[in-house]
């Protein structure tokens, strides 16, 4: 098999695992909508990682399972109460939880996802437990800060750089950090060792939130998408807006501002918007800082011992980042 | 000190404690939220109990201290998301949270204190850690399904006895089963006592929802109340109402339905429900399943190591439940 192959095969493992967490489950009125929710999918990137990180480390492949569903759990729990805290409609074009069901269904099924994470997470003991639920429930925490910073950034025109990298790094970092680390200790992993599979995680969340913000408006692709500049659009705090802000002299300054969230923005906007980021050269500074964390996760790849996962996990690295923009 | 002062010195202490735990915490738009919620307060009764059984059973006070306040984060958890979903806009006098601020920081702030209660719960080690995360677990699933319940027994009108109890032993009586057995786990108590001190928290917590039915209509005091029969004016599922479906011929039970819920009730109408009641027997049906609660939660005290704190958890008992009605 090749890497598409093998990815294709643990998602599908990780689909069947999730499905029959559900099985016979009351009441119904909580179960659907939590199970519908994890149903919407995604890349199963997380538990992959926390896999990878596991075998990479000599772990007996079947023990990690659970550790690595709890991790995809935990990660369903925040995309559910986002979506009611960002007001949006459609998750990967289905509608998300709090708008098929109600607000209510939108709020419980997200708490009943993360206590079934936690649950989930307890099913398989490790001489190390203790850590792991640590290293897991750190990340919640993590995650609720970053949102809490993310939701705070809306209000403001003055966000700075640094601030933006630890909203980022709370937000989506952790959320891979956390992954890499518990694979890590799940297969007995020395502290160094769990600490070099952490700091991996970070290197590639930051790397993949800044192609993210990137892939809004950099690409030629994104040209014939659908959602074009929708950040733009939105007026979102990204790296690239904190850098509009921080860069560019009074009068385009405050073009940018007037264009940035607007209603009713226009294409030919959005296009005077991306003339402006070619101006102060933004695109390419955010093209260096994702490089720049791309490069890290690829030297801590290389002090992490040698073998065939080694392998797999450059691969998959490689793969997360290798978006066209 | 009498009980009364050993409950407010105990209160004191856990108010302190539960403050000391939002010092100096940012994001502030996440922990101010978080820190007023757990502020509005209470009586703080499910770390008191908590306190109770670990020295019942010969711990050492200092040590249970985090797993009583993650209980208690746990409970005010509940709350916050519990106001969102059933749009209360007071609580305890305060405005909630959502109303206060809004419904971003509503969702997000009982998340931030879910997350907290873990962080909490795992400051302090125990031989049987382990069992203490997963009783926690188990009691915030459950009473995420008793929430889920309670919700969908809005939509219907043949609620049964069974399904109500099963309700209100997920959304009430868990919260007190928890701290019971965490308590006696956390002291080393043997298997036996900890599901001694769970049946005693369930127990308890159904004598106390089915009395705090029974207080909305029922007691002289309540006539006086503000909020004399708000669960008749809201057509609430409560075990009164449960019985009066099941008990009522066609023309009361069509009376009844007409008036429970209706909007505009009138102070009158609640009258003629709780002469419904009484001719029924309701009322005193009621007080008889609280009371064989009540004998079930005192002849497991019988059962629990002699000693002064038996007679505290006695004292306690007496206090939770002597409400008139």
């Amino acid at each position: 098999m090749d890497f598409s192959e093998r990815m294709s095969s643990y998602r599908d493992d990780i689909n069947r695992s999730l499905e029959s967490l559900f099985d016979k489950k009351s009441p119904e009125v909580l179960y659907e909508p939590m199970r519908y929710a994890v149903n919407i999918g995604g890349k199963r990137v997380r538990p992959i990682l926390c896999g990878i990180f596991y075998r990479l480390f000599g772990g007996d492949p079947a023990k990690v399972l659970y550790p690595a569903l709890a991790i995809e759990l935990l990660h369903n729990f925040t995309l559910v109460h986002d979506d009611i805290m960002d007001d949006d409609d459609l998750r990967r074009g289905n509608k998300t939880v709090h708008v098929k069901w109600d607000l209510s269904t939108g709020v419980l099924s997200g708490d009943g996802i993360v206590s079934l994470a936690y649950k989930v997470l307890l099913k398989e003991k490790f001489e190390r437990s203790g850590e792991i639920i640590r290293i897991f429930t750190d990340g919640l925490l993590e995650v609720c800060e970053g949102q809490a910073y993310d939701k705070e950034f809306e209000t403001r025109n003055d966000v700075t750089e640094k601030e933006y990298v630890r909203m980022i790094n709370n937000k989506t970092a952790a959320l891979l950090a956390v992954p890499s680390a518990i694979g890590a200790l799940c297969a007995g992993a020395g502290e160094d060792m769990v600490r070099l599979a952490e700091k991996y995680g970070r290197a590639l969340g930051l790397a993949f939130q800044i192609q993210d913000d990137l892939l809004d408006i950099a690409g030629d692709e994104a040209l014939f998408g659908k959602t074009y500049g929708s950040d733009v659009a939105e007026g979102k705090k990204t790296y690239l807006y904190i850098l509009a802000v921080k860069l560019m002299n009074e009068e385009d300054h405050k073009l940018f501002l007037s264009i940035a969230g607007k209603e009713g923005i226009t294409r030919n906007e959005i296009f005077e918007v991306r003339k402006l980021y070619e101006k102060y050269g933004i695109l390419e500074k955010a093209e260096n800082e994702a490089a720049r964390y791309i490069k890290e996760a690829g030297s801590v790849i290389d002090l992490l011992p040698e073998g065939p996962f080694r392998n797999e996990l450059k691969e998959f690295t490689a793969w997360m980042l290798k978006r066209k923009y």
